[in-house]
This record gives structure tokens, sequence and C-alpha cells, in this order.
């Protein structure tokens, strides 16, 4: 059984309800955070250890308002591990893992760069769960909390983020641990979180590892292909056969899905678990199969490899279409049936980004009509607004990340302000096109590797772990250190 | 006719609610921003130039929420002056000044700092006025606006620097203007909110000047007394015998009102307008004066020292509260009466500013038994709490604006982190005690004088200035001048 074979089960949980191809509609958006092995190891049964602690902090609902209800609490859950903390005599450093877009539970044996890092900075391991997620949504479940067009209105990253610092001062006044200093640490969407914490609460963490954070993929700062231009380039640096396969298969889907009982020779083809309704179900799934893999694109297995040994492998004369469902079986395995419908599933993650996505997060991504190895699909705000609109009542607010973050001449901006702030990347993953690939200052600093995928480098690791991403994790750990030891010398100084 | 006779009759406008004495009730606080000069220009006839050109913005109410409610707009006046400008060509600069707890009137003519700056940038004078003053308040009057208890909770700091934030951007793309430089000038209250906004925003402002903004008098960073010491200190350097008699006076006020008919003795020997009720309204009313005195105590005239004139040239053997009233005479100038409900007027300011204080702006000023001149009067954040709810239903969020903002700490936090902000103070102002008053690292400074008093550097140029006076105003130029040097240097780097 291959590791396609092990993930298979779980996949369900790790894309976005809008993960589907842009093809079928122009304001859906590639899968964001999900932390494949984070969540796969959640849901080994006995793998947490019992040195993880549960509490509850009763959060402010409403940050920026004194309306009687903004006094509203809920209950955030976040945990704690004490194991190899140092202790608050001798100001040892707090890491703290900022919860994305998913329940937490899969965080805390999924995140690495915690666990594996915490003994040697003597670090207390603090996971804080995102608001509307998981144990920590107010007021009932997220379906009802997004039923309600009042409650779900605080359900954004600003508010989200001051949840993050009101509980880390209240943890460090709690622990008597106010020298301690804090490392923020997030992945994605959790990354961008984590970089825009350093950024608006200097005071409250000393220091952010924003991996895989795609934060200049906001009005228009990153072109809107660059999502699937690095996709392509997966493939096609992979196999030059392979992705003129996959880039000819959509006009052959659509040429057989037109003729007479078309979609039932598709859905044979493909071996799809439920009749194809129309074309654009398959070819939003192969789409999503091609982001995911090189999203995902790891080592030891490296899924965009797999997917092109099985298209490139199809025995001589095949037809495209037998090729491409090679190129399927191979990432997938072999299974009784491929359910298309896969990367909808209504979980969390889909359900919730989903609102985030339609009330701030408006990464326009798209695609022009000979850039990728997809069918052409620009990003068109008109239509993403209506049908947001239609879905929630209001409208997106595209151009909020960068009015309250910044994004624009980030260089120039924060070359000079700010510091303290990694960003890592690997190329390879297609949400690298809007990340910080250059160093800006000093200490705001770029850290990526070539070969990498979407947050590798907070997710466990492995004994096959090529070097280049054992020497990535290593330079992280050491500049994080270099904080830590100037803060300790200047704290001293101050103590003189 | 003196200047202080000139001023008198525009003084209702400058105080706020709480500026009465602590003495009576623990959580009154002094008054805290009113620019006397700005007021009191605005209110000349015509002495406003047809090159300021007002205008309204579509402001959103509420940035940080996605309820249907949050996307209602209000009309948020500003007002430019293009005359010096040197244009988006040239990416000449913006100077923008920061509304503060009043309508922006004022403000146009009395904050020289712009006025008489902007040839010397060839900058863009820009105003913008602060939600809920002036001609800015969401749907009708500020007591109306107040008395909702939904609508008055957006009425905030963070909401505020937003409004400032996307209006500066609206403004530069309008402008063409996306390279031009923006420093952010405000004070008092709208100093720390230019502090801020430097901090919060550093992709829209290059720069913040603060002038005379406390940012350290919460959360107790700053002592209680940090306040009223002053005020004492200055009256004691002025004059030891001036400082011991207004020491003595509170008793003695208190022993006369408790003889009987007392209160009419003291409404007769202080010609008050209305008879006094208690002892109190004198007392608060006296503390307002001598507060405002020192807060103001600015060159040609220097309040204290019209104060201290009067009681040390009462004549020998004058009665205590003879003295004390001299000493009123000498700075209020002799008037038909005396009117002790002076500073607790219902303007906007005192309107507005008394819910800030409530809800987030809780600055803990009060006196312990025997540190200043005053009478004992703690800081009670239990009662002080109890009043806000009583009067707002709400509590206030005493650690809000350290969570938010920051503070403790400031100079390790700030040291590796932010730039361009300078702190301006006048160590005779009380305000300065909860000021920034040491450099925080090369570009984050604290330019004081040690005889200057509350937002001096900011108003207008008068040919009486002192040396001092005009060059601290010359070193904030010259500052700023080389922030944008630099980054002119930055912005041709990047275009080669």
């Amino acid at each position: 059984m291959n590791s396609a074979t092990i993930l298979l089960q779980w996949l369900p949980l790790f894309f976005l309800l809008f993960s589907t191809s842009v093809s079928s509609s122009p304001h859906k958006i590639p899968k964001l955070s999900p932390l494949l092995e984070t969540i796969l190891a959640s849901t080994k049964p006995g793998s947490l250890s019992d040195d993880f602690k549960t509490f509850f902090y009763n959060q402010t609902l409403d940050h920026f308002n004194y309306r009687p209800e903004s006094y509203a609490i809920f209950q955030q859950r976040y945990v704690i591990n004490f194991k190899h903390w140092g202790g608050a005599n001798t100001s040892s450093p707090i890491l703290a893992y900022l919860g994305a877009e998913a329940p937490l539970d899969g965080d805390l044996t999924g995140v690495g760069f915690l666990t594996e890092n915490a003994p040697r900075f003597n670090a207390l391991q603090v996971y804080i769960e995102h608001r509307y997620y998981g144990k920590s949504i107010p007021f009932g479940t997220l379906e009802e909390a997004l039923k309600n067009a009042s409650l779900r209105g605080y359900f954004n990253s600003a508010q989200a983020i001051a949840d993050y610092a009101e509980l880390l001062l209240y943890l460090k006044k709690n622990l008597t641990a106010q020298h301690s200093p804090v490392i923020v640490v997030g992945g994605s969407y959790g990354g961008m979180l984590a970089s825009w914490f350093r950024l608006k609460y200097p005071h409250i963490a000393l220091g952010a590892l924003a991996s895989s954070a795609p934060i200049l993929y906001f009005d228009h700062i990153t072109p809107q292909n660059g999502y699937y231009s690095i996709v392509t380039k997966d493939f096609k640096e992979e196999s030059e056969s392979c992705y003129r396969a996959i880039r000819e298969s959509w006009a052959e889907i659509d040429l057989v899905a037109s003729q007479p009982d078309g979609l039932s020779i598709l859905s044979h083809q493909f071996n799809t678990c439920a009749q194809l309704n129309k074309p654009s179900e398959l070819k939003d799934y192969l789409d999503s199969v091609y982001s995911t893999a090189a999203q995902y694109n790891h080592p030891p297995n490296y899924p965009v490899t797999q997917i092109c040994g099985g298209i490139d492998g199809a025995p001589k004369g095949s037809h495209l279409l037998s090729k491409i469902f090679a190129g399927l079986v191979a990432y997938k395995g072999k299974k009784p049936c491929y359910d298309t419908d896969q990367y909808n599933y209504p979980t969390e993650t889909n359900i919730g980004y989903g609102w985030q996505r339609c009330s701030e997060m408006v990464m326009p991504i798209g695609r022009g009509s000979n850039d990728t190895m997809f069918p052409p699909a620009p990003f068109d705000l008109g239509n993403f607004t209506k049908d947001c609109k239609t879905q929630y009542g209001v409208s997106p607010r595209p151009h909020w990340v960068t009015t309250y973050y910044g994004g624009h001449d980030i260089k120039t901006v924060l070359n000079k302000f700010a510091s303290n702030i990694i960003f890592s990347n690997g190329l390879r993953d297609p949400y690298s096109s809007g990340g910080v690939l250059e160093n800006i200052s000093e200490t705001v600093l770029a850290v990526y590797t070539v070969n990498g995928s979407h947050c590798l480098d907070i997710i466990l690791e492995k004994q096959s772990d090529p070097e280049w991403l054992i020497q990535q994790r290593s330079t992280e750990v050491q500049i994080i250190e270099g904080w830590i030891a100037k803060y300790y010398a200047d704290l001293l100084l101050l103590k003189k």
C-alpha cells in the first residue's frame, strides 16, 4: 500500500469548498492551508501525549466595538504543553502556534516545528484555535453561527489576531512570564496571521515564522495566474509529455462529453462513484487533483511525479483520457471508484473559509487564455461579488487586507519598519507565487527551498527528509535563536 | 486687555466634561487635548483662506466586522489645501493632520505645523475629521449617536485610525499620488492617534509627528499622580509661596463652607455667577483653573506665572482665600462674575470624549495623599467602571489600549521595530508625564523642551516665540526632511 493510498482515506478533510477548478466558476480558488500530515496525524488514535493540556479562555466576541453585544464572550480553546519549558524564572521562550481555518486537533501532533524544537528552545508550547473553528465556535455549531448574519460578521482575521493578542497577554500574566519572548508560528492562512500578528502586535510577539504565507496574493500584487503558473511549471518540469497530455485533456473531455451518451462514457472511463452530470464535474475534480499534487508535492513520494509516472507510463498508444486516468490512479491508488465530489465536502474548513473568502480574504486567483496548462478562467470580481452577495447578503471587501495589513511595495515599506519575521516557502508550492521570496531587511527574511512544497518546513520531520529540507528547518531555528539571544542580551542591558 | 481676557471668551469650548477636579469624583481626569490657539483661531471670522477645500468621504462605519449593519456608511469630512503641493509627478509629500476629539474647524488655521511648513515641504495639506465629531457624526447629532447603545459602539480609536487609513489610500489613488510620502501629524489624543497610525499602518504613513501624546498613561505604566505632580511642580518652581497658598487653600475652603452660611460667603468671595451648592464646585473649578494653566503654560504670558503673580501680589496680610481669588483674577481677568461651571459645558469634546474615556481611553489619573498640592483623590477603577456602566451600560476596557497598541516596555519593543516617529513634548505640560521622553531608536525620537507646554510645537508660530521653541520646531522639520530624503533615495534605487 503506497502512501497515496494511506492519504486517500483522509483526503476529504483537507480541501476547501472552493477548491474545485476555477474553470467552471471563475471565483473559485484552490484550497489554501491544509497540512496533510497534520491532519493525518491527528486521526491516529492515541497519538497525542498527555503533556498536551486543553483549556478554554473567555474570549471577547468583538474587540473593536463597544456595543452591548460586543461584550459577549465565547469559549476559545487553547492547548499548552509545559513539558520542555524552562519556566518563567529563566524567561524561557513561548512557541505559540496560531490556529488557522481548521479545528486545532491536527496541529497538536502535526506541526513538528513546535514539538520537535521545544526541547531545544526550552519552550512552552501554546496552540490557540482560530475563532469559529473546532471547539471555538461562538454560540453553537459553525453552520448555526454562519447562518446568523449578525454573528458571522465577527468571523474575520483582525478579530482573530486580536484574540491571540488578548489570550497571549493573559497567559503571560497568568504564568508570571512577562519576560518570556513569544515566537508565533503559522502555516498558509495561519502563516499570514503569524506575520500580520508580528506586524500589528510587536509588543506581544518577538518574532514570527510564517510558513507558506501568500500575503501578496491580494489586490493584484501577485498576477492572478501566479498559482496555476506554478502548478503548470511543476508538471512541465517533471515531464513535458505529461504536461502536454494534461493541457490537451480538457478539450478532449469536452469533446467526449458533447457526444451522445458522452457523460456516461466519461463516468465509466474515470470510474466515478456517481454518474457525471456535466463535464465540469470531472474537470474541476482533475483540476483539484493536479493543484493538490503540486501544492503538496513533497518527498519522498512527490505526487506530481506519481501522476506523471502514471500518465507517461500508460501503455503506448493509449487514448489521451486513458493516460489521464492512469495518472489519477497512480496518485490516488486503485479504488473501487473515484469520488469527483471529494474536494467539496462540507468540512468546517470548507464552510468556514468559504465565508472568510467572501468577506475579506479575497485572493484574485485566475488564469488567462494560454498561460497555464488549464483552460482559461480569469478572476472576475463582479461575478465573485455577486455570488458572495447571493450567498451571504454582503459584499466582499477586496481592498481591506492591503488596507489593514499592507502588501504593496512591501520591501520599501518594511525595510525600515518591522523586524523578526521569517517568510518560508517552497517554490514548487503554487501559493509561493504570493509569498515573500526576497529578504526585506536583516531580520525580515525569506527562507525558501527550490524543491519545497506547501508548509513543508513546519510539519513533522521524516527519516526520508532530503538535505535541503533539513537545512531549511535548521536555518529557521538558527534565525529564531538569534532573535532570542539578542532579546536576552537587551533584557540584561536593561536590568543593569 | 491681556491675552487671558481674550482667551476667556473661548474657554468654554476647550474643556472636557470630566475636566473638573479629581477630588470630588475620583474617576474624573483633566482635559486632554484642546489646542487653545487652534480653537481660538477658528472662531475668527474670515480667517480661513479659500485654499482650504472641504470634501466628504463615504466612510465605512465598521471596519472590523461583516455584519450587514457594518456596511453602513457615513459622511466623513476632510479638507485639502492644494496651494503648496508640488504634485503627484514629483511625488511631493502629503502632510495629514489626524483629527482628534473636536470638530475639525479650529485645526485648519490653528495647527501651524501644517500651514507654516507646507511651502517648505511642497506639501499637500490634508485634514481629516475624527468620526463622531463636527460634521462627521454618523446619522444625526452627537447626542443622538451617543444615546443609541448600538451606534456609539463604533466610536473608538481603532475604527478612527482605520478611517484615516481608508481615506488616505483613497486620496492617494484619486490623486495618482501613490508615491507621495504621507506624514501624519496630531496633538494630544490626536498625537496618540498619529503615533499609533504609524505603528499600525506603516504602509500608509511614512512617519508621524505625535505632539504631547501621553501614550504611556494607560494601564499604570505611568504612576497615577504623574499629571498632578507636574502641575504641582510647575507652580512650586514658579513660586514656593504660591504653591503653599494653593496647597493650604483646600482645607480653608472646606472650613469656610462648613460654617453657617459658609457657601454664601464663598460665593461672594469668589464672585461666582451662581450660588455655590457645595464646596466641591469651587474646588473642582480651581483644580481645573490650575491644571489648565499648567497644561497651557505657554509664552509669552505663562498662565502659571499670571496666577502666582496674583496670589503673591495680593496685599500683605490678605486672607488666604483672597490671595487665591487674586490669582484667579490675574489669570482670567476682571469679570462681572466667575462661572464655576465653565469647564463642564456640554461641548462636543466633553460629550464625545466622555464616552471615549468610558469605553477604551481609560487613563488612571489620580493623586495620593501627600504627593501634590491638591487634596488626595486616588484613581478608583471600581468606581470608575460603576459610573461608566451606569451612564452607558457597558464597562470600560482598561487594558485594551495596551493590548492593541502596546506601551509596556516600549523601549525594548520598539527599539528594533518601528521607525520614523517623533514624540514631542514640553516638560511643563502635565501630560508629558505619560509621554515618550527618551529616544527609542535612531528614528523613533523624543524631542522635548524643558519649558514647553501642551502641543505648543504644532500650534501657530508667534513673534514672541522663545528660541527654545523655534529650535524644537526646526528640529522636528529637519527630522522629517531626513525621513523624506531617505524615502526618495530608496525610491530612486528601486526604480534603477
